[in-house]
């Protein structure tokens, strides 16, 4: 199923948050600030998260003032950390085209990220809805320490499931669940329909991750925007890489480069490990189980067509090859 | 004068805001975040921010409920933005001790300084108050352009004085200015005596800064807690800098330096040229100026003990050595 059919019912609203995503540095009077804006907030990816806020609006009490400033404030939050992540990680390439820090330099990068943040803090602001405007510093928190065990934790090998799915919650479940939140929020849903929906926030974003994390193994550079094999380049270990360590303790490509970082050519030998077993299909098999989470509660809500599209996209986001 | 005879009125208070800086990791779970936070927090210095939060709070209803999570912050904000400065400049000493990046790495600094902005941004959401939430928002936005700006115009001539005044505003005065104006409306002051504080901050913000960058080519490594020369290292033309470029328009060090930064040397000419020229004076009158016009309209607001110590404080921030 393509995502133009899920997000369908919303269709009209995505459009207008693409629209302030493209006008959103023509306020800005530094011709070299909006350049900087332009370009991130340019050929925005799959606009997954504004899409949440869109359909967990529509349960309720839809009102485009609110849902259209809290759409655009997640997409450019995404963006935010993205420019940072890239930063961080002295990445060249972000879907399919040069990184922030790769063309104005890493510190350039860095102010943008601050802005961008800033940006969505003032979007967030603008609803005057003090739950969703604490929800979005406390998201940010969490977002940030997500990133800052991940770094802490690269190229160390003492790390387990346990951490990854901590880690994954952080600091990509906790923007999807801000998404679903801030939505039903926004159009005064009962506690009960906003608990499901944090709920299927959080449990979609994991699956999104893990799904994620199998592309950085078995996707092309072409389909991803950027190398493949990135996570362990990074020190990152995954689910899939997870599994190695799990299914071949004693010796693995993994042990071996994070033992040694200068064996590079360990990047390629786990990616082979990963295609050539069963390593792929039991991560899609978490990756059901947590989608299967996340619809199981969704019989809670109304019953309408952004009911099924919220279906619907637990199965894309398992399908989907970029 | 001595600046704790200045926020005498507010001591407790300020003693109070101390505690919970040292408290800000007490509730953070991961061990390595806890220390990062503890690190950032600890020994910070003169305490301006919030002091003016707190004196700016006393001229009605002062309430601490609001004031202390708020001068808490500013605080929170200021040091976020030192963290974020420190690692995009490569900076190995702030204060006298080594900075975030040259301990934990630049990656985790910036990852730092995004929770520091969250957790500033989640304190600020505690008070409620609509107009503070919205003005923290809208001041990292400026002061993020200010500090993309100044790093667009590293090592670049083609800037003067107006460039440093609308950068200084941007960079330095909008925080100051956010630490009163925030004072004022939590403590329900009428409109006028708002303004009257957020031009105050402005001001002081604008003065302190030109000290600041006096004070990059007077003062001591010893004093600065920082090497002296830092802003032309990093290509900063400053108002010191600034007035060299327009007295000696042919030939000076500054000019040499930015058309040839391997030539470290200048740096140390530029030094000896401002020290022993009238260009000090020149840019102490100018900071003058601007405590003058900090101090013009205070006589609108309330005559108390606090008044006063605001207008000590544009004395303070004069003659102080760091």
């Amino acid at each position: 199923m393509e995502l133009s059919e899920i997000y369908a019912p919303v269709k009209e609203d995505l459009l207008k948050i693409e629209e302030r995503l493209k006008a959103a540095s023509s306020a800005v009077t530094h011709p070299h600030l909006a350049e900087l804006i332009e370009y991130s907030l340019r050929n925005n990816g799959k606009m997954l998260r504004p899409i949440l806020t869109l359909l967990s609006g529509k349960f309720y009490n839809y009102d485009t003032d609110y849902l259209l400033p809290m759409g655009t404030a997640v997409e450019i939050m995404h963006t935010a950390t993205l420019v940072h992540d890239d930063a961080i990680d002295s990445s060249l390439v972000r879907r399919g085209k040069p990184t922030v820090n790769k063309i104005w330099g890493e510190e350039q990068a860095v102010l943008l990220g601050d802005y961008l943040f800033a940006e969505a803090g003032a979007l967030t602001a603008s609803t005057g809805n003090l739950r969703v405007i604490k929800l979005f510093a406390e998201t940010l928190k969490t977002i940030s320490s997500g990133e800052i065990s991940q770094a802490f934790y690269a190229f160390k090998l003492e790390q387990g499931r346990q951490q990854y799915f901590e880690r994954v919650t952080k600091k990509t479940a906790a923007l999807f669940a801000m998404a679903t939140e801030s939505g039903a929020v926004l159009s005064q849903a009962p506690e009960e329909s906003i608990q499901v929906l944090i709920e299927y926030g959080y449990n979609l974003g994991i699956a999104f991750q893990i799904v994620d994390d199998i592309l950085d193994f078995i996707g092309t550079e072409k389909e991803l925007g950027k190398p493949t094999g990135s996570d362990l380049a990074q020190g990152t270990l995954t689910l899939p890489s997870i599994l190695i360590l799990e299914n071949y303790p004693e010796d693995n490509p993994v042990k071996r480069l994070f033992q040694d970082r200068d064996r590079q050519n360990e990047i390629g030998l786990a990616i082979d490990m990963v295609r050539n077993s069963t390593i792929i299909q039991e991560c899609y098999r978490v990756a059901s189980d947590y989608c299967e989470r996340a619809r199981k509660d969704l019989k809670l809500l109304p019953d309408n067509v952004c009911r099924q599209s919220l279906i619907d996209l637990t199965e894309f986001i398992t399908l989907r090859k970029k």
